[in-house]
């Protein structure tokens, strides 16, 4: 009995690490979306940013932020609490063989690991909306208040069992706590910075600047779809049953539908607004549709899930067209696909889950929202005032690789070098 | 006891689960090769085709090829009749505990979501065969129909426990229902359409047309290589005793081997024949050694497997050379590696597998030659008369990615923008 | 009782077999950081060895490398013995479920799947070293001697059992075993070389060469991080219960720990050396933080192993400006990045684990060293009588790609072809 128990504990901490790698390599994801859709000049410098992002996400999570989203002893329902340096210690094998409900069925370090893939996911979600025109290190100072305090502190509220966890809000696997929540820095931050040099003509034309790369970012999206599986499927944080495993396993299969429901239904919209079957679209579809399932992977049917998925598919070709109109520049659309497409996965729980109320969900996304995109305009705010948030006209002209990095990312094949 | 079941079941469970996701990490794998091997104006279409197609592949089967390829009471060993929509429904934990020979040891959506990225490799396959000339939608529309029913009732026949299966027919993880299926519809899309504008020469010449990106093609090898431990080590279908996790580590070697046995072979072979060791020929000879193990990487040795796969390795390069002088136009060389070497894999399951007996393998494979063939080549001439499969020779020349999605796959990097 | 131990037998072979398709997987990052680090006219070249020496590495070792480093029956603690080829043949059921200290408690061919793959690791280090002068068949010829017997043999000294585990050397997953070893190997390889042409001038100044595409560089370096979960993760070699999940779980965080660490520290110390935040600096920083936890990746705190890591990062930037100083031509960086980190990451056990002696670490790593450098550099210089290392000058000029591999990387994306 002691040894299944023991079984039990390795098997559900092996699944944790392997749905925390699949999450950490959403990092490379990211990176190579994010390249493919801005301009060679501006790549390297995209690239350093998602490396660099991440390496500071697990510093300070470590430091700091897991800590005071997951504190022992809360002060209150709003405020954890600082708690302290993670360390190396782990749960004894008492604590896991005396069994009954409070006893912990996997590792914590394993916890850890995963959780620290999410916050790092979080802060991704902001470099690509900032591209092409902002100081690196105005960027790297912003990751390090963001994954120390900003994100840490709402996911508090929900995960870490405060306020909005016990005032009924439902939120999965985080369309609000990660993917709404890294729209909301994201938009911050672009209000403050303003547009690319021109994308907005003085005429009111929107002039399109077309990513150098779309291989690299089907490779993204296709990595983001992979990594999914384990930040969804992780998120049931149980595999070692019956009902566990069916529910892991339905969490996996509607990630997926959700998925393939985005990339059709996007697929559809461009063909009717555009005539053409515009590749980028397909891949912001079948992000929606992984956004829009997050929130509510469990309780809905396949098909229910491909629905959910298409009609992200579908918000999100508009919410970029309008985003435009509204000359918010944000080169890779990730305000409209973790943003826009992060709230209708909120809702879209109400339909599908008994537990969830609309008031509930509403509610938690306005306290959501309000806070990051609040706390992220102060930072974003007092960092400008510091160091500036964006490049000189000339460097942005030139390109920030040269001035931030230092190189080129693809030095042999356009005419510049 | 009751909890060792269930531990097991969970096992078996994750295990489907992680075999899966390797497995539809091969779709990005397929997307890497193709978009490697056409020319850069030919990118961002083959890259769409690769996104759609594993997005409808996953709605139609589950709409309605899971249940017609796994039918709970089938009509007949030929037909299994029309079963239905995937459900949410799993095993109850009362029937798991129950025990027995009977009993369920992992979830049934765990075995849909390791089943759905199976048919969604079968049609990758078709993609890149009739690259850089055919229309986007007239393929799109055939993915439609092989992925709800092509593929599926052949499957039923051999995996759904129909005719080929009764017949003694072996194909462990489908170098037959999966590789030479996709290689057999890709053949008939083929033959309709033609071959590409330039590449025969009216004085009989063959004009080679250097695919665009090999960092890309060999990305995608690697990937594929990657996601094949998924897809031949998740067809053992169980991992939970001894004897299982041998057989699944078995497998696991003789995969590689194979791969590792068709990379020097036809890195040789290439060699002897060109004077040059030619990457394109060494990476079709690591995924010839792959197609070519499929079918049976349990009962050969490890030194075996490699020998098969050098074989594989050695057949695809004379393949690729023998089309190209039929005149059938392949870009990626996916007609020879699934199809041809698929066929070899089939006839080499004799060699090492008491059970199998060359006419029952030579009577599978004609089946499902026969009617993938035929299936395949009915509906691409249906839809060449409703919509026809060619783009114009105007949009030929220019590119299918301006004239099917609108933008460029490098729009900054070759002369043409 | 029996179903328990098969269960667990079954959980600890699965769990190698992930953490080695993880290190397979490395084999991609390393070719698609080396393609991105050279010229465009390499590139097809350095992909075709990558490809090819992973094949040759899983070929020797199946045929004579696994059973030299791992003798059933050594004839002397410097000398296993020929063993021979791997066979199909695994542990019975029966000695598993005898129990005790001495039974098998995973797949024997398991282990062979996860050791062949750090084999290939070791051999990849190679590649990038010699990169854009070295002619293909010369290095393929030395991966043959490399892999079948310069890196067993010094692999059994420590892993087989060897005089240097006698001797109380500690090296958990291998910073000298595997990649110290690789960078021994490689430098003896760079000296005989020499370096590009063109990189010293004849008044002592340094050309850089930039690498010529930043996103593969960057991709590769993200697929190790990835692949070094495994890596590190599966080195544990047991999981199956609380203490050994637990501390699978330290490892995880602690490699990812680490390469954080040593991407933060690098980007600081590229910033202030150069005013700019150079990538390359930066995915150096990455990697040499991953190696320098190699060797010790359990006992330290998170905390610690994030310093580990940092020093490592530092370490290799000006590692990578001294062996240039030295006009030791090394175009990836890799003898800096896997030689002398490897060197500080034996060093650093001593810091966090109570059973390692600074003389034992200092004796094991000098045995290592002098064994590979000096092996690898009789094996390059019979290979340079017999075939000659490097291609002719017109050749280099033109890239090894055609007269290597007889095509080019990119053909439509430079001026050349």
């Amino acid at each position: 009995m002691e040894q299944v128990l023991e079984l039990s504990y390795a098997l559900d901490t092996f699944y944790f690490l392997v749905s925390g790698a699949l999450v950490m390599w959403m990092a490379a994801g990211f990176a190579m979306l994010e390249a493919g859709l801005v301009r060679s000049k501006n790549t390297a410098e995209i690239l350093t940013k998602n490396v660099t992002l991440f390496a500071i996400a697990c510093v300070m999570y470590m430091l700091m932020g897991y800590n005071l989203m997951y504190p022992g002893d809360p002060v209150s329902p709003w405020w954890p609490g600082f708690g302290g340096i993670l360390g190396s210690a782990d749960n004894d094998a008492a604590s896991v063989l005396a069994g009954g409900d409070d006893a912990p069925y996997y590792s914590g370090l394993s916890d850890f690991f995963f959780q620290v893939v999410f916050v790092a996911t979080s802060m991704s979600i902001v470099s690509g909306a900032v591209a092409e025109r902002m100081r690196l290190w105005a960027f790297l100072l912003f990751a390090v208040i963001f994954t120390s305090f900003v994100y840490p502190l709402q996911g508090y509220w929900k995960w870490g069992g405060g306020a909005l966890d016990a005032a009924g809000f439902l939120d999965f696997a985080g369309s609000g706590v990660v993917h709404m929540c890294g729209g909301a820095a994201a938009l911050a931050g672009v209000l403050l910075l303003g547009p690319r040099k021109g994308k907005y003509g003085a005429d009111g034309r929107i002039n399109p600047i077309p990513g150098a790369n779309m291989p690299l970012a089907t490779l993204g999206t296709f990595i983001l779809w992979m990594g999914w599986f384990g930040f969804n499927g992780g998120s049931e944080l149980m595999i070692s049953n019956v009902d566990e495993a069916n529910a892991v396993s339905l969490v996996f299969v509607n990630t997926n539908m959700a998925a393939a429901g985005g990339v059709v239904a996007a697929m559809i919209t461009a063909r009717l607004l555009f005539g053409k079957t515009d590749l980028t679209m397909v891949l912001n579809g079948a992000l929606a549709g992984l956004v829009a399932i997050t929130a509510e992977p469990l309780t809905p049917a396949p098909l229910q899930a491909s629905l959910i998925g298409a009609v992200g598919g579908v918000l999100v070709v508009f919410s970029i067209i309008f985003l435009d109109k509204m000359k918010i520049d944000d080169p890779v659309g990730a305000i409209s696909v973790h943003g826009v497409v992060g709230i209708w996965g909120l809702i879209a729980v109400t339909f599908t889950n008994g537990d969830a109320t609309l008031g509930a969900q509403l509610m938690g996304m306005g306290v959501i929202f309000a806070w990051t995109f609040l706390a992220s305009l102060a930072v974003w705010f007092v960092i400008k005032l510091i160091m500036g948030l964006r490049v000189s006209p000339e460097e942005e002209y030139e390109g920030v690789d040269i001035s931030e990095c230092g190189l080129e990312a693809y030095p042999e094949f356009t005419g510049k070098s």
